[in-house]
């Protein structure tokens, strides 16, 4: 038997890897002769560079780099076993959740640490990045990311802009030309789930703006800023950005990635799925298994179990997914892949106690389930 | 396909008829055209009477008895459906949880309120009652109960004696002339899962007075006051209680039960499960699903899921138990029958939100059950 098991990480109780190993277990007290083909899965958010670590038998290294609003934070850049792939999430640079809530200001925050990592990312030697631009603080369009890497966003005089998506307005000329060579060897691949424009009324700024701090004002300002920053990269660079879905990613970093580093936008499941090569690793698996610490009616909305299910069921493949709250709209998913939902919880807890508890409790519910599935194996022969 | 729904109660959230039509509801989600044989179960404990009534489309009255300590409490009694037999639990007239715990006395506590219920199931006109005995906190050997129904039992003066077990040390003769003449046509089964003889190291006072209230010195008086009773019922009625299993239940109510009414001691489970019909009702079905509010390592202990999975063992047939609480030691029930043990809770919630939602929660982790099992059915066609 053939058991494929790619969870994505619970939050803040297992990570991908971990989820796994717990279902694995599960799995081997029932049936430990079964084939266990561990597939630790992400969306493209928080934790899937650690995911795509785990599953490459890679390392994560750590660097200090510019915070959103320049102070120097701690960031995580994973690279690959076979060292080819770096795997960076832009939150871990320039997140929302880097700053206080207090002082978040899209017209200031900047890229810039993101930049930074890539640069790391380069120094390894890698011919692959695989970004992940969710929850970022800045409305920048990338610009400080760019900067860190040598390119200069300068005014009318000739000056280099100071960081942040408010000096845009100002934004008169770009020099690329002493943009970190590496970058033309380099294959850049975004996660981004997202397809709004960089400008208008569905763009960077309007959409997401105030989610990052902006008042009404700002968001104004902002829109003004990105939307000289089309002007001039289409002015200069001869790329037109303003309309292009995905460009308004995290605050127009998307715009930044497309037009100055020729990224690819892929949809966050699939771009780990393709790295991981999930689809082919499912054939001939007789069941698949995912789960995430919570499954409701969102998880339509490109989470990744319903990515995997999506993916089992073109194979035929029955998907049981497993989550630690089991919310509202769930049904929705029986329609879409999903076999069965499980709650792993064993009793009235803490949610202290249930986290620190979620291996135990995944483990113990795969491997009911799976007594379930040997009733009927016996029965098959 | 046929399911056999054989569920406890969730205790403080379903009855057991609630929880066989959650069940129900859960299955008809995805087989509409199963058929659900319902059997509300208990084992004999609290909640016995209302499955029975339940499972029987009977009745439950009312009636103000005189309670462990002669205030009136409202007692429950159970009439099946076709009138024949009653159910009554001891606890709901005599029982441990109608007393303070400072007030607990052993000494002076009466099953008096129990003889009121058996009286006024005579009055129904039944042939036969069904008690569970359980959770008294009585230690009179039932002679409160004796009373009510007309027994005498009398001093060297040949006075009556008052109520409660401490009396029974100057208990000199027993007059039965006057006992409840309908008790002769009458049929008494008593549910009592426990062999405690009346007397000696391992009868009812050293046993279970302690947790009634008496204190050690108290227990040698009950001891005293038991050994006396036995005494007198041998050299009156010709009839030895001392070692007789189950005659120490309840503070020697069972050795009253079996003395004056030639009750039958059953285990609770054998009794429920025998009114019911449980085995017969097996026949032919594809699973039993059974369940109560919380599983774990006790549960071999004469609790109705063990003996619904040892039941359905005997026919081969799968037992999926689901719980609100799925607690230690839970994995030894896998080599008694269970095929698996599914807890039902979606998510951390505080224990009012767990009890308010139990009926949904359990027909969501039995619809999820039953899609697994359809993935297996249409694989065999």
């Amino acid at each position: 038997m053939k058991f494929v098991l790619a969870p994505d990480s619970f939050k803040e109780s297992l990570t991908a890897k971990e989820a796994c190993l717990a279902m694995e277990r599960g799995i081997s007290r029932v049936f430990p002769e079964a084939q266990c083909v561990l597939v630790p899965m992400a969306d493209g958010g928080e934790g899937t560079a650690e995911a795509l670590v785990d599953h490459s038998g890679g390392r994560m290294l750590q660097a200090a780099v510019t915070g959103p609003l320049g102070k120097k934070v701690t960031a995580q850049l994973g690279i690959s076993g076979d060292g080819e792939t770096a795997f960076l999430e832009m939150a871990s640079a320039s997140g929302l959740e880097l700053t206080a809530k207090e002082e978040s200001n899209p017209l200031l925050t900047t890229s810039y640490g993101t930049g930074e990592l890539i640069k790391l990312a380069l120094e390894q030697g890698v011919r692959r990045i695989l970004i992940g631009i969710g929850g970022s603080a800045t409305n920048d369009g990338g610009a400080g990311m760019l900067q860190a890497l040598g390119v200069s966003f300068r005014d009318r005089e000739g000056c280099e802009l100071p960081v942040g998506g408010g000096a845009l307005r100002r934004l008169h000329s770009i020099d690329v030309s002493r943009m970190d060579a590496r970058l033309k060897n380099v294959a850049v691949e975004v996660a981004c789930d997202v397809t709004n424009p960089l400008i208008g009324p569905n763009g960077a700024s309007r959409v997401f703006g105030p989610q990052k701090g902006a008042t009404p004002q700002m968001v104004e300002e902002l829109e003004l800023c990105l939307t000289r920053y089309a002007e001039v990269i289409r002015e200069q660079l001869g790329i037109a950005m303003a309309d292009v879905p995905g460009a308004g990613a995290a605050g127009g970093t998307g715009a930044g990635l497309l037009a100055f580093f020729q990224a690819q936008l892929k949809k966050g499941f699939e771009l780990v799925s393709g790295f991981t090569g999930l689809e082919e690793k499912m054939a001939g698996a007789e069941y698949v298994f995912t789960g995430e610490g919570s499954l409701d009616g969102q998880t339509l909305f490109g989470k990744t179990p319903y990515g995997v299910a999506q993916m089992a069921a073109k194979q035929g493949i029955p998907v049981i997914a497993f989550a630690g709250r089991v919310g509202e709209g769930v049904e929705a998913l029986y329609e879409h892949g999903f076999t069965a939902i499980v709650g792993i919880l064993r009793g009235v807890e803490p949610l202290e106690t249930a986290l620190a508890n979620g291996g135990a409790n995944l483990e113990f519910a795969v491997e009911n389930v799976c007594r379930m599935i040997q009733f009927y194996q016996i029965k098959l022969g």
